[in-house]
C-alpha cells in the first residue's frame, strides 16, 4: 500500500505520521514543494515581533526527523503539478534540492503511482492582481518563508540603515501599511507596534470586522486605536508605487498612505486547483469537498487542512474555515480511513481566537448574518460583564454577544471581547455547539467559579440567561 | 401570596429578589439571623490578604436596597426556630435589631404564616467538639462575620504590637496554623502569606486533597512548599492551648504547632436541623433532600443552596457538593415555581476552581474514586502539556488529568492543575459532562486555537485523545 501525501504542512505531516504508526509497514510519501514542514504557521506575527527569536524556532519537527524517525519518505522541494485519478499517479517537478538527494538546481520530472492519494495543499494569500503588489517590501504571510521574508526585510532595512549605507535601496521599516483587517493582520499589527513601527489598516470593505457585532467590533477598534494604529476601512486599493525616495505609495480610493513595507493580508483562499484539474468536486470557495470521512469525489483521493472543505455542527451544511486544529485532526482522521479504522469526523463549530494587542477576540459558531443565510431565526444579545468577581481587584469588562435559534431555541453562536479569561471561555460554549444544547440547557451548565477567575455566574451563563428572556 | 424564605445570602436573596421580579404583587419575606445578606462569601480570603479594604466591599447589596427596591420584606437578625409544616408557620427569635424596626436589645418572638416556604439556611463550619476550639484567636471562615472577625484579629494585634502595649493579650500574629487543607483552608493560606504570616497546615487523614490524582496533587503539594506553607498530614487535632506567653498550641497526635491564630478550615455541614426537626427527608450529608424543582418532602416547602442536595449530571444521583453558582440558580429556581413559572434544575457537575498561590487548581465530574463508588468503570490519564503554543514564550506546564468510562466511553470527570489559562479550561470538559459526551464526542471538540492561549491541541483535547488510547 503506498499512501502519497501532497503538502507537508499541518494535514499533511499529521497525517503522514499517524499512518505509520497506525501500521509501520505502510510505504507513506509526502511530497511537499517549499522546504520546510511541520511548523507553527500561527506562531509568526509573535514571532516576528520578537527579533531575538529565529524564525526557524516555529519548527515543531524538523524534515530529517520525519525521514528518520517516523521512517517517513518525506520529500520536500518537490512540486507536484497534476493528479491522475485514472492512473492512480502524480507527478511534478524537484524545484530544490532535498536533503538526502544528489539533486542541486537542475529541474527533474518526478512521478509517483499511489494507492491512496491525501490531497493536503493548503490554502494561499490572496494577491489582488493590481500594479506594484509584486514590488519588495510588499509581502503576504502565511508560509514560514513568508514570515523569513517579512522577518529578514526588516532586520537588513534597519541594519543597513543603522550602517549608513547611503546607496543601500533599504530604509529602515518606520511605517508599514497592512492591507486586510483579518486575523493575520491584527495579529501582524501587534507585531509591528511591538517594533515601533507605525501602522496604517486599509480594507476596500466599509466595515470593521463585518462577522462581529457592532457593539464587540468597536471594542476591537477602540484597542486598535489607542495603540496608535490608523484605520481606513472603505478604501479600494487600487495600486502600490515605488516612489523616488524608496518608500512605497499604497494608492487607494481617496486615499494614499505611505509605507516602507506592506503586509498583503487581504484573506486566503484554498490551494484547490490540482484538485480541480484532476476532476475532482468543489464547494464553498473553491475548497475540496469531502465527507466525513474525509474522502472527495473520487475513492481513492482525500483532502484535508485549509483546501478542503467541511460540515458546520451548527447548520449541519458544508462551509470552508481555514483552521489549524481541524488540519491536524482531518490529518488524522484520513490516516486512520486509509489505515482501515473507520472515522468520521463530526465537523467544525468555527471557534476562532486571536490576540489584539492587550485584547482576547474569540467566537465560536454561526454570527447573526449567517444564521440568517443559513435559514435560522436568530435572536441576539450582547452584554457587558466582568472578569473577576465583585469587589476582586484586577477585574476587566467581557463584551459577550451570543444568538440562539427562536424557532427551536438552539444556541447558534457566541463572540466574547475582553482583555481577561476570554480566549478560553469560548471553548464552553463551542462544545454546547457540537451537543446541539438548546440555550436553556446550556444556560444550566455548572461552570467553575472563584473570585480571581470570574463572576458567581459565568459570562457567558449572564449571556444565555438574559437570551433565555429574549427566546 | 405569603413566600417566606428563611436565610439571605446567596439562595434566599436570589429568590427574594427574582420572586418579586416574577411577581411584583407578590408579599416576600426573608428571615436572616445575622445582619448580613447578599456577599462574595468565596472573596473572603482575598479580602483579608489586603489590609486596605474593608471586608464589607464583599456586599453586593445592601439590605437596604433589598427593602426600598426590591419591596422585599427582608428581616435581618431573626432566627428561626423552627418550621410548623402542618400549620404552615416559622417562628423564632429577633436576635439583633433590624435596620427599620425599633426592636434593640430584647429578644422579642416572631411567627410567620408562608403559603410556600424556602429553607436557604446555608452550610455552616464544622468546629471539632474538642477543648480550645473556643478560644480567642481560633476562628472559622463562612460568613462575613467571620470574614471581619479574622480580619480585625490580624488588624488589631497588629496594632497592639505595634502601639507597645504592654498589657495588650494580642500578639501580632506572625504564625498561623489552619486546620483543614480544604479549598477554604487553601485560599486562606495565600491571604495569610500575602500578610507575611508563616503558614502551617494540618489534618487527620494523611493523603493531601484526596480526590485528587496524586500527579496533580503533588504540584499543587510543592507550589505549597515554594510557597513555605508548611504541611502535617495524618496528625489528629486533640486540643487546641493557650499558652502562658499569649500563643496558642494545637496539639495533634505526635505533633504541637504553635500558632498566634488558628483558622478552622475541616469542612461544613449543611444547615438542615430546622427541616429535620420538621419532619422534612434529608439525604447525602444530611442535607435537605430536594426533587429537581427544587421542592422538599413537603409540597409547600422548597430548599436551596448549601442546605439542599442536588441530582448529580454524571451519575444522576443525589450528591451534596455546596457551592456558589448552584446556590444563586436553584434560588431563582425555586422562585420560577413559587410563581407558577414551571422550572426544573438538571443537576450539578461539581465544577470547582481555586487559586493557590499562582496556581489555577480545577475539577469537574467524578474522580476515579467516586467513580468507582459509582459504579461506573473508570479509565483515567494523566499527562502533562504547556499552556501555550510551540515556541510561544511565556508558556508554562498544564497538567491534566481524564477520566471515561470503559463500558460506554463516557467522559466521567476532568482535573487540571497549571499556572496560566487552566481556570476556565475546564468549562468545556463540564458542558460535556451535561451532555452526557462520550470521551470520543469531546475529542472532537472544535476548541480554539491562538499561540498566546494554548497549543494547537488544546490541553483537554490531548487527554482526550490519550484516554481515548486506553477505552
Amino acid at each position: 500500500m503506498h499512501f502519497v501525501i501532497i503538502g507537508g504542512d499541518a494535514a499533511g505531516m499529521s497525517a503522514a505520521s499517524r499512518a505509520k504508526r497506525n501500521n509501520p509497514q505502510m510505504d507513506v510519501t509526502v511530497l511537499e514543494k517549499s522546504m520546510d514542514v511541520s511548523y507553527s504557521a500561527c506562531g509568526m506575527p509573535y514571532n516576528i515581533a520578537d527579533p531575538a527569536r529565529d524564525m526557524d524556532d516555529l519548527i515543531v519537527r524538523r524534515a530529517e526527523v520525519f525521514r528518520e524517525k517516523n521512517r517517513i519518505n518525506l520529500l520536500t522541494g518537490h512540486r507536484v503539478d497534476k493528479i491522475d485519478p485514472a492512473t492512480k499517479t502524480v507527478s511534478g517537478l524537484i524545484i530544490s534540492s532535498t536533503t538526502d538527494s544528489n539533486i542541486t538546481d537542475t529541474l527533474h520530472e518526478f512521478s509517483y503511482k499511489f494507492d491512496r492519494l491525501l490531497i493536503a495543499t493548503g490554502a494561499t494569500p490572496l494577491i489582488p492582481p493590481l500594479p506594484g503588489f509584486n514590488l519588495p517590501g510588499v509581502m503576504p504571510l502565511k508560509s514560514l518563508e513568508h514570515g523569513r521574508a517579512i522577518k529578514e526585510f526588516i532586520a537588513s532595512s534597519n541594519s543597513s540603515a543603522t550602517a549608513n549605507i547611503l546607496n543601500s535601496s533599504l530604509k529602515p521599516v518606520k511605517k508599514a501599511v497592512i492591507i486586510g483587517m483579518g486575523y493575520i493582520g491584527l495579529e501582524m499589527c501587534e507585531a509591528l507596534r511591538a517594533l515601533s513601527i507605525e501602522v496604517a489598516m486599509v480594507k476596500p470593505g466599509g466595515q470593521f470586522l463585518p462577522w462581529m457585532v457592532p457593539e464587540l467590533a468597536e471594542v476591537v477598534k477602540q484597542e486598535l486605536y489607542a495603540n496608535s494604529v490608523k484605520l481606513y476601512m472603505g478604501h479600494k486599493i487600487e495600486k502600490i508605487e515605488l516612489c523616488s525616495n524608496n518608500t512605497l505609495s499604497v494608492i487607494c480610493e481617496n486615499l494614499i498612505l505611505d509605507a516602507d513595507m506592506v503586509i498583503v493580508a487581504s484573506g486566503v483562499r484554498p490551494c484547490s486547483e490540482l484538485a480541480v484539474a484532476a476532476g475532482l468536486e468543489t464547494s464553498i470557495s473553491d475548497s475540496i469537498s469531502v465527507d466525513k470521512t474525509l474522502k472527495t469525489s473520487d475513492e481513492s483521493i482525500y483532502a484535508a487542512g485549509d483546501c478542503a472543505d467541511a460540515f458546520h455542527v451548527v447548520t449541519g451544511e458544508k462551509c470552508w474555515i481555514p483552521l489549524a486544529l481541524r488540519a491536524n485532526r482531518a490529518g488524522w482522521a484520513v490516516a486512520d480511513n486509509v489505515c482501515g479504522i473507520e472515522t468520521t469526523l463530526p465537523g467544525v463549530a468555527g471557534t476562532a481566537v486571536f490576540k489584539v494587542f492587550d485584547l482576547q477576540v474569540t467566537r465560536t459558531g454561526l454570527s447573526v448574518k449567517e444564521a440568517l443565510k443559513a435559514g435560522f431565526d436568530p435572536v441576539e444579545v450582547v452584554i457587558q460583564t466582568r472578569s473577576k468577581a465583585h469587589g476582586h481587584p484586577g477585574s476587566e469588562a467581557v463584551h459577550v454577544a451570543m444568538a440562539g435559534d427562536k424557532r427551536t431555541g438552539q444556541l447558534i453562536g457566541v463572540q466574547i471581547v475582553g482583555k481577561d479569561g476570554v480566549a478560553h471561555r469560548i471553548n464552553a460554549p463551542a462544545v454546547a455547539l457540537h451537543a446541539k444544547m438548546t440555550v436553556a440547557d446550556f444556560a444550566q451548565s455548572d461552570l467553575g467559579y472563584a473570585p480571581p477567575f470570574g463572576p458567581v455566574w459565568d459570562p457567558v451563563l449572564t449571556a444565555a440567561n438574559q437570551l433565555l428572556k429574549k427566546l
